[in-house]
């Protein structure tokens, strides 16, 4: 017999008593479901990042109940959802966009909307008091339809996921995330750089603000040089800046949400 | 046969190597025991926020071992304890305060003092070589009443906990934490917010150092206008600052430790 | 029948999806293994301090899979390793001086280099995508011979750990690193501390940059007035600069890599 599985992500920050909550309530209503947290520093109320990190791990664990609370809106009218996945698992969290991505990489079979805690309780900590609960019922066996009352899983909020503009020597794109080494992900795949033209080797730009920084298209952080700065397709399949050694987000200034422009120098150095 | 469950609250710092060594010598001790992190990012030192958070996480789970170490006088004359709860938990950690209200909110039936690791060895992680051991001794099934002198658990520390000053149309209180996210919870509930004579709808002040800011008296973030300022009762029962889609703490000033005044305006906005 | 045991240790920062990563995959390929956080706040790319770390907690869990990721040169030629233990656990990570330590404290009876991931996957997320999956592989049953070719265990990389400078009166040594409560831990141990003549109660100096702090050879915090700096062998072993109640890396400017100066005051005070 399989052990459950439940996952937890959200922007609660790192060891915050918010997060143990979480884990206290699924401990004591399943205590021998294996509890994964697979994020906990999201910016706050990010929903597109939040959406993303959970799109790309939650498939790794397809028949996991999957709670992810990045939810600014709690205490509003936005829709708290429980999520069937053709996998077996489940997701549980705000109908806000959160859920949207990684309901298309896995597949929803069905969708409803939970109850929300009653009028006069806590307004404010739906993960405690609302999504926990809703996993352990799913942990214990209870299937999604149970959960409330049924809605398209079609009509899912998605995020905003704006499209990177590509054109021959130019590659315009949102910031998705930097990471703690200043790796800053970008809105765009492989596809678009090769769309834009550059391949590996090629010395570009990327510019945030108003200054170009000289950049290297490359696979990994070696193929340059100490402190030199690369543009690959990191291990998410995105398009990265990176500092071999450093920290791109300092030294160009990118941040979740901003755009950066990677263009063809207009005279390409010869190597 | 109900897994055993141990819980973690420390002021070590999340993803840190000594909240790593409290998990190794109860993961080697105790292999089949459900361990839970509850927090680990606590104001370093503050034994008052420590106290707070340990009463109101551990009822979630009254069987479990809870382990907590907010510890600044590690190493000195401050005893070290162990508390049996009527639920059938046990507390243990040092007994400066950091215990007091939980054994207050679950019912404390012994308590023991733990003798300290060796004079020659280590001084000053008693989490690992005292705490974490006396844990592991409960789990496996140890009464706490065998691991020490006991005492009358009447004399567990309580952390100072001072009381809102409260009049019509004011409410001075201490702040107990801030989060990431900026909310400010304060050392007040609904009564005392009642007690004042703040009502939903109301429009207040706020101060902490010289200006006052406007407040709205609300249930949910989403009551106010985007960026307005709340002040709700939170999700743990307490009054708290928080701005919708910001940071109260930013704004205001307030930090844990120091005080916030909630007053009526002179003239009341007919809105 | 014992559960198997897996520990991770990375610089990828506390509740980041890429310890998240590492869990989903570990958790989704052995549901029955107890998974450990040993750490993950290194300061990024700082393989000494990992080695150390890993160097002493790896030893309370002597039969467990120690998964440790601190990998500046990740797509780059160092070799990815997986080292057989006398204990029956075993290493998994970098060869760039990340397990040395750890093999030399646990005895190493066999190392394999494993084999990389295929050229046109992703280069830069070994943790997940090599690491994790041989840990896995040895959760399952799997010998360390069979996940690589062999190399003598006697050749994995050694971290540069220069030894202190100590002649009486003087020790000079390098700053491992500083907890979150400013705590500075250093390259020397008891030993080196005798072997300059300080004993305990004796008004020493410490110098970072130029000026001179008085501090006190202590055992325990509490044995030095409130905001007093002290010297003292920590938990772990290390000597180490703390203030009592407060930041001795702030006070001191310490930090990770570079080197603080104890000294026999000119004269020393009566007291």
């Amino acid at each position: 017999m399989t052990r459950p599985a439940v996952t937890l992500l959200t922007d609660f920050g790192p060891g915050s008593e918010h997060v143990g909550a979480l884990h206290a309530v699924l401990a004591a209503a399943c205590p021998s479901a294996d509890r994964i947290d697979l994020a906990h520093d999201l910016v706050a109320g990010d929903i597109r990042a939040g959406a993303i990190v959970l799109a790309r791990l939650a498939p790794l664990l397809p028949t996991a109940v999957h709670v992810a609370v990045v939810d600014p809106g709690v205490g509003t009218g936005r829709r708290a959802a429980a999520v069937a996945l053709e996998g077996g698992g489940a997701l549980v969290g705000p109908d806000n966009g959160l859920l949207g991505p990684a309901a298309a990489a896995l597949g929803a079979t069905a969708a409803v909307e939970l109850d929300p805690p009653p009028e006069d309780g806590p307004a404010t900590f739906h993960g405690r008091d609302l999504f926990a609960p809703a996993a352990a019922r799913l942990l214990a066996g209870a299937a999604v339809v149970e959960l409330g009352a049924p809605f398209d899983p079609a009509d899912l909020v998605m995020p905003d996921l704006p499209a990177p503009r590509v054109r021959d020597g130019e590659l315009v794109a949102r910031v998705v995330a930097v990471d703690r080494y200043g790796n800053v992900q970008l809105l765009a795949g492989a596809d678009d750089l090769a769309r834009a033209g550059f391949t590996r080797g090629d010395r570009i730009s990327a510019t945030v603000t108003d200054r170009p920084h000289p950049v290297t298209v490359a696979r990994a952080f070696g193929d340059v040089a100490e402190k030199g700065m690369l543009v690959h397709v990191d291990s998410h399949g995105h398009v990265a800046l990176a500092v071999n050694g450093g920290d791109a987000a300092r030294r160009t200034g990118a941040s979740p949400g901003g755009s950066v422009t990677l263009a063809r120098w207009p005279s390409r150095p010869t190597s």
